[in-house]
């Protein structure tokens, strides 16, 4: 990767389920600046296929994923924030993963990667924070995965933060998106190229990869959506017998392609595998306890989308239930997006609308 | 099969994209007596994967898909109609199908048999019931493809029927359906034992025909009916990284499993395209017509369920709206049913209220 990038070194990080991860490195990036006192830093964690380019900045000019919502004068506007973004750990996208080289061996630990957790993406981002010298976030931001991670984050460390936005996530996953992501894994394991995790670049499990990819894709959006976008008047002769005929199937096929060699295959499942295993109730200590109960926030935005159903709003909800019984000020917006889970990255109008209040009123 | 099934013979039968299939054989069951005017004909067409047997009857006492909904004293009260319900054609439960002997060579047609539609399963079961002596149906009953076949049977016999219901189905499929169908078809296409459709039972894409069938089972059932069969408490230990922890990973599999043999792969994939094939309004002859306009009716039922969003309400509200159109007496019913697509096969006390409401009006 070209891309410019910082790195952190993580030294003997404990994981969750135990194991100590040597020599792993974190990749991050960061626009703005950081005020003298420290106060103003905003961690943004993200989605399962992001890295940390979020938006442009002078060392790299190519357009981030949230490009819209970060930089100067924008929704989290860099004239006033210090903004980071982390690589997650495990993501192989500049920061240690399965397809990294294990230390003493050299070789790419593959599946001898310990079990990754999103408590410990969360864990590793909040020591990157940290070593810049920052006690407190003033925000942390984390739509999708990263809004899991962002409660993980919480969780553990219920000083971390002033406050958060929470995107598009929920307490844990429900088992229809827990199925939607088993059958990506099932894809990428079943693929005769993926070879128990021995693949190589010659031998790349594209098939398995890109039938994840679309049916991840099945989650993203919504129904309504494609109903109008992809009109049934465009339907086009297959080339084969069972070939792209549907507008919708090119549209599938298009980001399928594009997707299969951006991403490591066993990255994708240990990352996958993290959100069907997070349980923001696994750190409560009783039953009927409130997990949030030891946190102290001044106030949080939680949105959901009214057409996701990957995360549907119900577990919106409940988050905003949970920091309201905590008597942390809650914000909850349900928005009337189409775009269903993706929302967060093409409605900008409504997304940056509230995220730049919510932002614009605590500091 | 063992089973005792009627068959039919179809003679040049002639397809909606213009081959004649020579010597094709329908298989089919019917259930109570045919009177003597012969007006109290019901005919059920069916999903795509079911089959003729709809339910036990004295030659056959194996319970069928509709055990609840068909029998004496039943919704389909079988003292009542005489019923009848045919095997698809080229579902290959005992009808001609892709893995049946073409009549030269005596070789499965595999690839070469013709284009299958709705159209085509539609009029060749209508041949079955015109080869009773009928000339037209008391009713005719379709859920899910059969609601769609039901269309395709009286956009081409206008006369064909007194009565139509028409369970979770639609005018055409939407991108999303056809989305969820083309991934499985791709599944199976992608299976190396697939082989290009020359696979054998020791070669057989048992990987492929599990994989479409959990993503169709993504799309039958509903995220809320999950949520409560399937508490996250019943997580277990898998016996080998990324292997089966989340109890609807268990569901899946079971159901895949159970799936594998029972259907043929490429009869799956004729079926599966002839349902994101169908639309209704193919068959009207100027733009904003009501394809229905030729229709004669007396009344028809459209029920569909909340939860269902393979075939989501606004397309039964679809159905409705072009039947009150043309003054047919329409009733729409939208059940508050849970298991959402399935509904019809599992919501026993909404769906047989329903239908047999419904049809004891009617005569």
């Amino acid at each position: 990767m070209a891309r410019h990038l910082n790195l952190y070194k993580l030294n003997n990080f404990e994981m969750r389920h135990g194991a100590i991860l040597d020599g792993a490195t974190l990749a991050y990036e960061t626009w703005g600046q950081l005020n003298k006192k420290k106060d103003n830093a905003v961690l943004i964690l993200t989605g399962l296929s992001a890295d940390s380019h979020a938006a442009s900045h002078d060392e790299d000019d190519v357009d981030g994923w949230w490009e819209y919502m970060i930089g100067s004068s924008k929704a989290i506007d860099t004239d006033k924030w210090f903004v980071i973004c982390v690589s997650s750990l495990g993501s192989c996208k500049g920061s240690t993963g399965p397809c990294s080289p294990e230390p003493v061996t050299k070789l790419p630990y593959k599946f001898t990667f310990p079990d990754l957790t999103l408590e410990d993406i969360a864990n590793s981002s909040f020591e990157v924070v940290q070593s810049l010298g920052i006690k407190k976030l003033a925000c942390v931001i984390g739509p999708s995965m990263g809004g899991m991670s962002a409660l993980a984050l919480i969780l553990q460390h219920p000083n971390a933060t002033k406050h958060m936005i929470n995107i598009a996530a929920g307490c844990h996953s429900q088992p229809f998106s827990t199925a939607i992501r088993s059958l990506q894994r099932e894809a990428i394991l079943n693929d005769v190229n993926f070879n128990g995790g021995n693949y190589s670049s010659e031998q790349w499990p594209t098939q398995g990869m890109k039938q994840a990819r679309k049916i991840g894709m099945l989650s993203y959006r919504s129904s309504q959506e494609w109903k109008e976008r992809f009109p049934r008047s465009l339907r086009q002769r297959p080339s084969k017998p069972f070939g792209i005929e549907f507008p919708v199937e090119g549209y599938l096929e298009y980001h399928a392609e594009k997707f299969v060699h951006q991403f490591d295959p066993i990255s994708y499942l240990y990352l996958s595998r993290a959100m069907d295993w997070f349980d923001a109730y696994d750190h409560h200590h009783l039953d009927n306890q409130n997990p949030f109960e030891a946190i102290k926030m001044e106030s949080t935005l939680i949105i959901g989308a009214q057409t996701d159903f990957l995360f549907p709003p119900e577990q919106q909800h409940e988050i905003a239930q949970l920091f309201t019984q905590i008597s942390c000020p809650t914000q909850l917006e349900i928005t009337n997006s189409i775009q269903g889970h993706d929302a967060f990255l093409v409605d900008k109008e409504n997304y940056s609308r509230l995220v730049g209040y919510f932002l614009s009123q605590i500091y």
